[in-house]
């Protein structure tokens, strides 16, 4: 299956007065919703987009699909008003393959969800329809693997309509039973007709838009669906990524993972550099650089950005932030030499516990996290060592806090060696 | 093909003077000759086994294979005078396949030579017969793809037997024309007999084994093919190898790659720790515990006992022993605060050089000095940096020392940030 027809035609009356765009080109979560259609199905393997649009909107979408360098082909339906059962049946004759795919232009999908939905047939439908406003959404009855009625108002229904289609060409057969007897053809329409069979999507997120409250509550979605969380610790867990989130939802539209990544790691240089003579209050920027440390991940994921040298980049910074934050400590310490050993011993584990995961990773292309369970519960990641400086900064105990860092870490890190040597060692 | 048959009836009159068990069960690179061959055969997806043995050393043959836990059947020649040809004949029956196997119990191969050969079809030649002794080699003229004449004394030849065929069954019609006009059938009878197909493996490594002579060359070649090397800096190429494989010779049938791997941390630990009184002392054992640091690595690769687990352990090792001695000698300088930053960046920098390049392979999979080829002509790599510190430490510039290894390894991660951008920054 290489082919995916995107509707566009509607008129999105109810949009109107709030934006003066397309409902296809508005953002959501850093990208255009209909981009974030395309990229999820190119994915999936799809190559070729067929889009149906309207006399409107024609120039605007085209020219935001020419940005795209996909294999396209446009229609233009010149009477939207006909609805998007009569769209589907314009792009009849640009559609080659016996199966294709037909989605919504201005329906926002998760990658999880087009994974899945790819795989069906007929009407992808979901039961809980988690993230849509249920009230109005399109209701579906499915019974026996196959749809038995589907309308707004339907009173018996288990299911809701998504906006995604795996069809074949036999379906244009009901669209021209459906065209032939009404003058006004809805997707509906021709699901009913064709009896078209069905295949349950559940709980994923999905939705449709039709009002500025839909998109913001998208955005909210798609920014909390894309913590990853494998390597969060307590503190992370419980109290950054509230906060992290929180903020990633306000910039989520405006700045980029990578500019993300170049302001935290100057919150974590300054605080370094503040740390050198006002530990207390470094210790706080510190904090603050850890918890804005989740932002450009959380960006990424959400706007489908991430990429593996983010990933890389974002970690050989933190290994800088917490090297110039240390030595700032270190430094407005003047440890003697006898204490010298304790301060090279804490740069060293908090050193060492990235290196043994990620050296891991590098061995068996696995993330330690996932290979190693109690890695996730033993103290000693970043975000709660970043915690721990800071309260220890608080009070002022910042011999006390090398001690401790040193112990925490080194520990750790053998606690690694054992764990690693006891999963692999024997293969 | 899923079936192999393996030679091992012969009765090895000139190895008799020197060793007392079966040619097939000798030791090389810390493996039986026969283990090696069918370790290879079972990472080229080989699943059954059939020995044909002789009356001889049948039960120290059953015994040795009933430790490997491989699926096998065994057949004993009583008549080993009738040659290795009558042999393969009594195997016929256990084959079930149609396509097999045939493999000399008493020949060496490379990895590299049996991925290549279980490709080919007919008698496995190579023209090159770099690794055996050419002299005493079964010769054979091919012509056209097929074998024309074949035997030690031809005169006119192109290329070598090298004991590895990859046959269909109906090379038993020829082997029974073979049997019925002669009491003695070789496998180089039945060869020119069917006429059979050959394919050429060029340059690898591969040998017979008549003689003591034969082993020792063989042991000292799959040592030194075993050097992986796009890790090696100036240092460890030039000089550091060069020991290294000396001794890997000496060692690999005596050590196994764990207590290699053990040796070297210790010494590493025993040289940080005179390094705190005796920096000239510690250098030169520094420098030593680094030219050791090849042998394990050497060791596991020549006797096909590579592991993730031990290549993860090693690199985790390795920065222990760094930290160990840079500590030690910042405790031997006793640094003012003022200093302190040279000891702090050197050592962190020391360890950054690793961990950007692991955690590069993290992200990609991909070994960084493939990828990043500057990376290895950048100075900065562990061999490089511990020689420079031996210099140091023998000049008594310890100071300096610091403040170089600062620079250096500093500069290097850098350099490899801006490599790792240029290289994927864009993807």
């Amino acid at each position: 299956m290489k082919t995916a027809v995107l509707l566009c035609a509607g008129n999105a009356h109810r949009m109107r007065p709030y934006y003066d765009i397309p409902k296809p080109l508005l953002k959501v979560a850093g990208r255009e919703i209909l981009g974030r259609t395309i990229l999820l199905l190119k994915r999936q393997g799809i190559e070729n987009f067929i889009f149906v649009v309207n006399p409107n909107n024609k120039d605007r979408i085209e020219s935001f699909i020419r940005t795209l360098c996909i294999n396209y082909r446009l229609v233009v339906n010149e009477h939207p008003e006909k609805e998007n059962g009569y769209s589907l049946i314009l792009a009849q004759e640009l559609i080659e393959d016996d199966k294709f795919i037909v989605v919504m232009g201005d329906h926002i999908y998760s990658e999880d969800f087009v994974r899945k939905a790819v795989k069906g047939k007929g009407l992808i439908v979901d039961d809980l329809a988690l993230y849509t406003d249920k009230e109005e959404a399109t209701k579906v009855l499915c019974r026996e693997g196959r749809v038995e009625d589907i309308g707004k108002r339907i009173e018996r229904y288990n299911a809701y309509d998504t906006g995604f289609f795996v069809l074949s060409r036999d379906v244009f057969e009901a669209a021209q039973r459906v065209a032939q007897r009404s003058s006004k053809v809805t997707m509906s329409d021709i699901v009913k007709e064709a009896k078209l069979e069905c295949t349950l999507v559940s709980g994923e997120f999905w939705t449709d838009v039709d009002t500025p409250e839909d998109l913001e509550r998208a955005r909210k979605s798609l920014v909390r669906a894309s913590v990853k969380g494998v390597g969060d610790g307590f503190v992370s867990r419980h109290f950054n990524r509230k906060i992290s989130l929180w903020l990633s939802e306000k910039l989520v539209d405006k700045i980029t993972p990578y500019q993300a990544t170049f302001l935290v790691f100057l919150v974590g240089i300054l605080s370094a550099f503040i740390a050198s003579f006002n530990p207390a209050l470094g210790g706080l920027l510190y904090q603050l650089s850890s918890i804005l440390d989740g932002i450009d991940g959380e960006i990424a994921r959400a706007s489908l950005r991430t990429s593996k040298f983010g990933g890389w980049l974002d970690s050989v910074l933190d290994r800088y932030v917490d090297f110039f934050f240390l030595s700032a400590l270190a430094l407005y310490l003047k440890p003697s030499v006898s204490f010298l050993p304790w301060v090279l011993f804490a740069l060293f584990g908090t050193l060492m516990v990235s290196y043994t995961t990620e050296r891991f990773r590098g061995a068996y292309c696995e993330d330690a996290y996932e290979v190693l369970k109690p890695l996730r519960y033993l103290l000693g990641k970043r975000d709660e060592r970043i915690f721990l400086i800071m309260i220890f900064c608080l009070l002022g105990w910042i011999k006390a806090l090398f001690v401790v860092l040193a112990l925490v870490t080194n520990l750790r890190v053998a606690l690694t060696i054992l764990l690693v040597w006891k999963e692999k060692g024997r293969e």
